[in-house]
């Protein structure tokens, strides 16, 4: 590490730790959205940002805008940061280390004395998690005028107070957001990079600092599939009798689960999740064939086509079992979220600044959803990093090592040079 | 049907419809062991029995003999019957029929003026059913002096009151029982001939009135088995990375499933039933890899090799699975029952007096318990007949055609004559 960027991890460290030292609950980080804490963690990125002698404000919906400015302001803006806001006793790093990694290149870029042509700004977000309010991506929506006035009335599950009365306390102008006004035109961006923490364990796993993001996978999902079978004595009725839910949901999965693999081993991204699966408690029995089984299915995908086919490939399934078993399956409502792409050419500079570093270029999908799809789906170029972290996201045990972070943050700083010069 | 068969089979009807009437419950047909409704039931096969003009006298254990006498009485006597008890809420039948069937048969071997060598004997057996003291096989085991003072210790579920008291007040001798003393030497018993209803489906679906039983399964039975994987997010963690619980069981009973059918394929018996399976509601969720599984386990088969072998199986899938997948299986306590295999001779005689009769025989294993186990498992020859009945036993809907009652109760009546000339 240069003496420059040494400096630099030294200055990340201390803020993490004021934003450590001002979110701790007792037990994790807690940040509430549009409550006191998430207002005290950007009033420390704004007073880091100011000493090191950038410009800061804050727009309609309260976020923290840190501005570079750029030699040519009329350009569309280069855009980074993330989401300052936690769950309740979560970590310290999911959400803030993109924000402390966006002043971080800012900061780099000035101390290499570089004058970029594009303004670059790092926007510090409210509101990603969806714990408080029961919806997710709330200072980006805000900004792209996508909040309706359903969200802005729902309420914080801890006092019971409307978002919008919530918004209105940490300064935000309601009126503005409720007209569904843009804070912020698309086109005016040259592009969104959000540096995160994986929230899975990948990186871990294969011994990488650092990835460049694909897409964000999205996901078609069923709560509660039933299977209706028939109950009988578990002794008495023979094999070729049986209607049996428990096998037949069994032999669904080990079918579906082979279509996975096959799919994986053609190059196609899928994660395939039965989270939920029993027998009925009011009827189960040692001695009797489950009559009736259900089980939750989660099919994600970076691929919109995948997730249809994949879900196709369910369907089709499901109608041989009942062909062969005699069961029933019945789906329910079936829930659906769209998967949102990274900008190819963005990604391809990312994945070049990461290789020309020296690294192992493994670019791999985000199974989370982050503020960088509401980005990517308003049409703004949108790239992603993921940084290695020990033990997963919204839990205090959130382990980042500050040198894998400041990879990270060299590469996000790479490619907003390459970009704004 | 012949005259003499004809007016037994209306005879058979009036006492099913006498005892109908006397179990009557409001819902169903209630014969609660060692209990005034028992005893009413036995009461009135007394009594048929001497209208009939057989002898009729009870044991120490409150059973009903009835008897028709040999010219040989020195010799072992052939004993028939079943239990005359039912569960709560129960069918007519269910018991019932091997009682008043053994009547049937006396009388119409009497009818026909047949003068036997060896005594033969209708045992009408109380308690088989475990549903109010927990404990099956009650009056069977009695017999046999098989009773612990545990046995007799144990409460009935709706009054509380112990068995031996519930015993003293239908007559029984308790204090003869609780010695453990045999009321009957197995070897003054020639054989135990037990016609039942089928409480599968397996004669309504082969469209056969009857077929010979070949033995009564046994099973080795798990009532928990805990797969502990890894719990993760159902987004951000790739299959390679996975330990899941739900698909690593889906994965073991479909093998086992496929093992069930290899094994039935070369002729083997085996039922394989997971009537009991579920993530755990305390962490299970839609997002989540699953971490805990739990399922039950029970495997019978009429073969304790078939059993051990099957088992051997399931264990040994287990590991494989621990290794592939990285998870475990815990299977915590193992319950086990062992079979009975009903006598070769007998099995032979009662096939071919069957077959003797026009009738297609296609011999089946019993998948519930039976006195005749008990009779089995003391030394006896044993033989049993099932008889169809529509909707399976233990319910209200029991339905057996009296026509096909009587079909078996003709090849009862065969065996008999031809064990007893």
């Amino acid at each position: 590490m240069g003496g420059a960027l040494r400096m630099t991890a030294e200055l990340a460290e201390r803020l993490f730790e004021t934003l450590r030292e001002a979110g701790f609950d007792g037990i994790g980080i807690t940040r509430e959205c549009y409550a006191d804490s998430e207002s005290r963690a950007l009033d420390i990125v704004e007073a880091g940002a100011r000493r090191l002698e950038l410009t800061t404000e804050r727009d309609a919906a309260a976020n923290l805008w840190v501005t570079l400015p750029g030699t040519e302001p009329s350009l569309p803006f280069a855009a980074c940061g993330s989401h300052i806001d936690t769950v309740p006793q979560g970590g310290n790093f999911d959400g803030a280390a993109g924000v402390v990694g966006g002043l971080m290149a800012l900061a780099a870029l000035r101390s290499e004395g570089f004058r970029p042509r594009r303004t670059i700004r790092v926007i510090a977000l409210r509101g990603e998690e969806s714990a408080f309010f029961g919806r997710a991506y709330l200072g980006s929506s805000a900004l792209f005028g996508k909040l309706t006035p359903q969200d802005l009335n729902q309420t914080n599950v801890r006092s019971g107070r409307p978002l919008s009365e919530c918004m209105r306390d940490v300064g935000v102008d309601v009126e503005r957001i409720a007209r569904g006004e843009a804070l912020l035109d698309p086109a005016a961006l040259a592009c969104w990079l959000e540096l995160h923490i994986e929230q899975g364990p990948v990186l871990t796993a294969r011994n990488l600092p650092v990835a460049v993001v694909t897409g964000i996978r999205g996901n078609i999902r069923h709560r509660a599939v039933e299977c209706l079978g028939e109950a009988g004595h578990s002794g008495a009725v023979p094999r070729w009798l049986r209607h049996d839910s428990v096998f037949a949901v069994a032999a669904l999965l080990t079918r579906l689960d082979r279509h996975w693999c096959e799919l994986l081993e053609r190059g196609g991204d899928l994660v395939l999740t039965t989270g939920i699966a029993g027998t009925d408690p009011h009827e189960h029995a040692l001695a009797r064939i489950p009559g009736r089984m259900t089980f939750s299915l989660d099919i994600r995908s970076q691929s919109r086509e995948t997730m249809a086919a994949f879900y196709d490939l369910f369907t089709a399934e499901c109608r041989v079992l009942t062909a062969d078993r005699g069961v029933e399956f019945s789906p329910g409502c079936r829930l659906e979220a769209a998967p949102a792409w990274m900008d190819a050419r963005l990604t391809a500079l990312l994945r070049r600044e990461l290789r020309t570093s020296g690294l192992t270029d493994e670019p791999i999908p985000s199974g989370a959803g982050h503020d960088a799809a509401v980005f990517a789906n308003a049409g703004v170029p949108t790239g992603m990093i993921f940084v290695r972290d020990a033990h997963g996201s919204h839990n205090p045990g959130e382990a980042m090592e500050i040198a894998d972070f400041m990879i990270g943050v060299n590469i996000l700083k790479r490619t907003l040079r390459e970009l704004t010069a």
